[in-house]
C-alpha cells in the first residue's frame, strides 16, 4: 500500500510503498479516508518534535485521521463503521497506568508513543490498524469532516480541564479569547460559540482581506490585530477575558495571557514553543495571579471521551464553517500540496507566519471515498 | 476600648482609646479574645499592602481573629458563643455579586475592603463587630487557637482549588511540597498530613536547630533547604511534586513551581510579591506546562465555607503542633512583642529573612480570656 513518510536526513514528506499492515488481536483493520495536515506534522518533518519508531529510519506521517472499517475482526465495530483512531499508545515497554485508567492524554511524553509524530507510524496510509478500544466510531455523514474529531477533541480536553479548574466557585464565563487564527485556534473559536459565551474575540496578524478574519466575524466574535494590541493591552482596548485559549505556541502569550485574563479567569496553553528565555515581570504576574484567582492550565493529547464529545460538537459546527475551514483535499497524487504552509504556520520565537498562501486555512489528503 | 493601630506616616503600631462600636441590624458585637499577627499585617505596618479606610489616617489592625458574642442583637448566635469573623466586607459603594454569592473571596481587589488590612478597620480591638453570616462559630475548647482559624482557611480555599483544577482525570496525588517554613507553611503542611499525602516535604532557607525544622521533621514531613537544592532542582534530588504550594511570595518560585511538579500536578500560589522583572526560560516552561498537563492556581482571602472547613481541620491538628507554632501570646501592654520578625519574614525579591529571632514562629496579641 502507499504510505507518505518522513525519512531520516530528510525534510520533505515522500510517498512510500509499505505492506498492509495485519490487525492484531483486539484491533481492527481500517481503510483511510482522510487524513489532516496541522502544524505538528510541520515540525515533525521539519525535525523539531517526536521522533521515529524505535530501530526504523521513518516515520509514516499523519494523527488526524478518518477511515472505514475494512476488517472488523472480532471486535465492536463491523465492517463499513466510519471511525476515527485516538493517537496515543503504549511505549514498547508495554503498558501502564495512563493507558489502563484510559487516561493517556495524561501521561508524561516518555509513558507513550504517539502515532505519526513520536515513536509509531502514523495514519497517512492506505490502511491502518488500531486497537478497538482506541477507536471512535464518527456517523457516516460526517466521514468527509471526520478528519477534524482530532483537532476538535484536543479543544474539548482543554476546555474540559479550564473548566473543571473553575469549579471550585460559581464560575459563569461571558468573554473568550483565542490567540491564534490557525484552524485550532478557527474550530475552537467555533466550539465556544456553541458553548454560550455571550462576547468571543480571536487574535492574529494579517490583513484584511483574509479568510481567517472572514470566518472569525462570520461567527460573530471580533477579530484582534496583535501588531495593533498587544496581549496585555486587550483588557483595556476589549475588555478581561474570562477565558483565554493560548493555541500560537509563541511563548509570551503564555505568560501575557495572565494579564489577559478577568479576575477568577483561567488560560488553556496549548501550542508547544522551543526554550526561549525572556524578560517577564514575575512580580507583578505573580501578585496578579494570586490577587485576582487566576489560573493556567497547560493541556496536551486527548483521550477517547474527548474524542466522542468532539464528535458531537463537529456534527454541530455549521456546514459553511467547515467549507470554509478545510481549504485543500489533496489526492496522494497531489500530496506535496496538503503540507504547504497553512495560516496555522508560525514560528515560536517571531510569532511570524509565513505569507505565501494566505487563502491556505486547514488541508488534508484523501486516500479514498466512503 | 483599647485598640491596636497603625498611623499615617508611621512605621509601627500604636495602642489608641477608641469608642466601643455599635452592631447594626444583622450584626454581632464581638468581645476579643485573641488577634493573631502575620506576614501581611507587617507589610501593612510598613506601608507596602493595603490602606486606610476612606478619610481616615489611622488603620485598626487585625485580620485574625476570634471572640465570644458579646451582644447577639436577635442574631443566630447567642451570648458566649466563640466565634471568628471572616475578612472581606463590601466596599464602600455597597455589596455586589460576590457577596451576595458568598463568594468574596473571588473578588478582585477593587470590588471588597478588607478588615485591618485594606479600606476597613481590623480585630485588634478589645470589641469588634462583624455581619452575623460573616463569623464563623468555634468551639469553645478551640477558643485559644481560633485566631488560626483563618490562616487556616486560606489554606484550605488553596488547597480546595488546586484539587478542582485537577478534577478533569484520576489524580491520586502523593507528593507535596510547601515553599516557605513560616506558620501559614507549617500549618498547610499539618493540614496535608492529614489530608493523606504519604510523602511532604516543606522548603526554607535555615540552619539547624530550627524550631520550624522540629517541626517539619515532627510532622513527618522532610526538609529542604533551598541554599542545597533549589526549586528546580528538587525532582531530580528528592521527587517531582504532584502538589507544590508557594508561600514565601517570592516571585522565581511561582515560575520554578512548574519544574518542581510532576506530570499533571498543581502549583497553587499565595505569596503576594512586588513588581519584579526577571529573566525565565519562558519556552522551556511554557512546554512544561503543556506536554506534562501541569496548572498553576493563584488563591487569595477565603469565604464562610472555608473558615468552616479550617475550624474541622483545626480541632484534628495534634496539640504539640500548636503549642509548638505558637511561640508568643502577648498582652496589650507587650503588644510590641507581637509584631517581632518571625519565621514567616520574608523580603520578595532577595528570600532572605531577618535572623533576629529564629526561635518566634507564630504570635498573637490576647485581648481578654474566655
Amino acid at each position: 500500500m502507499k504510505a507518505v513518510v518522513v525519512r531520516q536526513g530528510e525534510s520533505a514528506p515522500t510517498v512510500a510503498e509499505l505492506p498492509r499492515p495485519e490487525p492484531g488481536p483486539g484491533e481492527v483493520l481500517v481503510r483511510t479516508l482522510r487524513v489532516g495536515v496541522d502544524g505538528t506534522d510541520r515540525e515533525v518533518i521539519e525535525g523539531n518534535h517526536g521522533g521515529y519508531p524505535e530501530g526504523e529510519d521513518y516515520l509514516v506521517l499523519g494523527h488526524e485521521a478518518v477511515g472505514v472499517v475494512a476488517e472488523a475482526n472480532d471486535t465492536v465495530f463491523e465492517e463499513g463503521d466510519v471511525a476515527v483512531p485516538t493517537v496515543r499508545r503504549p511505549p514498547a515497554d508495554g503498558s501502564n497506568e495512563y493507558f489502563e485508567r484510559g487516561e493517556p492524554d495524561m501521561a508524561p511524553p516518555e509513558a507513550c508513543v504517539e502515532r505519526g509524530i513520536d515513536g509509531a507510524h502514523g495514519f497517512m496510509a492506505e490502511y491502518f490498524t488500531s486497537p478497538a478500544d482506541l477507536l471512535v466510531p464518527v456517523p457516516e455523514e460526517l466521514a468527509e469532516w471526520g478528519f477534524l474529531v482530532e483537532p476538535v477533541s484536543i479543544a474539548e480536553k482543554a476546555l474540559e480541564h479550564a473548566a473543571a479548574a473553575r469549579s471550585a466557585f460559581d464560575w459563569n464565563p461571558e468573554s473568550a479569547l483565542v490567540l491564534g487564527n490557525g484552524s485550532l485556534g478557527l474550530l475552537t473559536l467555533a466550539t465556544l460559540e456553541s458553548r454560550g459565551y455571550d462576547r468571543t474575540y480571536c487574535l492574529g496578524r494579517r490583513d484584511r482581506p483574509d479568510p481567517t478574519i472572514d470566518v472569525i466575524e462570520e461567527l460573530g466574535a471580533t477579530y484582534v490585530d496583535s501588531r495593533r494590541t498587544s496581549v496585555p493591552e486587550i483588557p483595556d482596548a476589549y475588555e478581561p477575558m474570562d477565558l483565554v485559549y493560548e493555541a500560537t505556541g509563541y511563548a509570551k502569550h503564555a505568560f501575557e495571557t495572565v494579564e489577559a485574563l478577568a479576575p477568577g479567569g483561567v488560560g488553556a496553553l496549548l501550542g508547544v514553543p522551543e526554550s526561549w528565555s525572556f524578560e517577564i515581570d514575575g512580580g507583578r504576574l505573580h501578585e496578579e495571579f494570586v490577587m485576582n484567582n487566576k489560573t493556567l492550565v497547560g493541556s496536551v493529547n486527548s483521550n477517547v471521551g474527548h474524542f466522542e464529545a468532539a464528535v458531537e460538537t463537529l456534527a454541530d459546527l455549521p456546514g459553511w464553517l467547515l467549507d470554509d475551514l478545510v481549504t485543500g483535499v489533496h489526492g496522494l497524487d497531489d500530496y506535496e500540496a496538503a503540507f504547504a504552509t497553512d495560516a496555522n504556520r508560525r514560528s515560536a520565537r517571531t510569532e511570524t507566519r509565513s505569507r505565501n498562501d494566505e487563502t491556505t486555512i486547514k488541508t488534508a489528503l484523501q486516500f479514498a471515498q466512503i
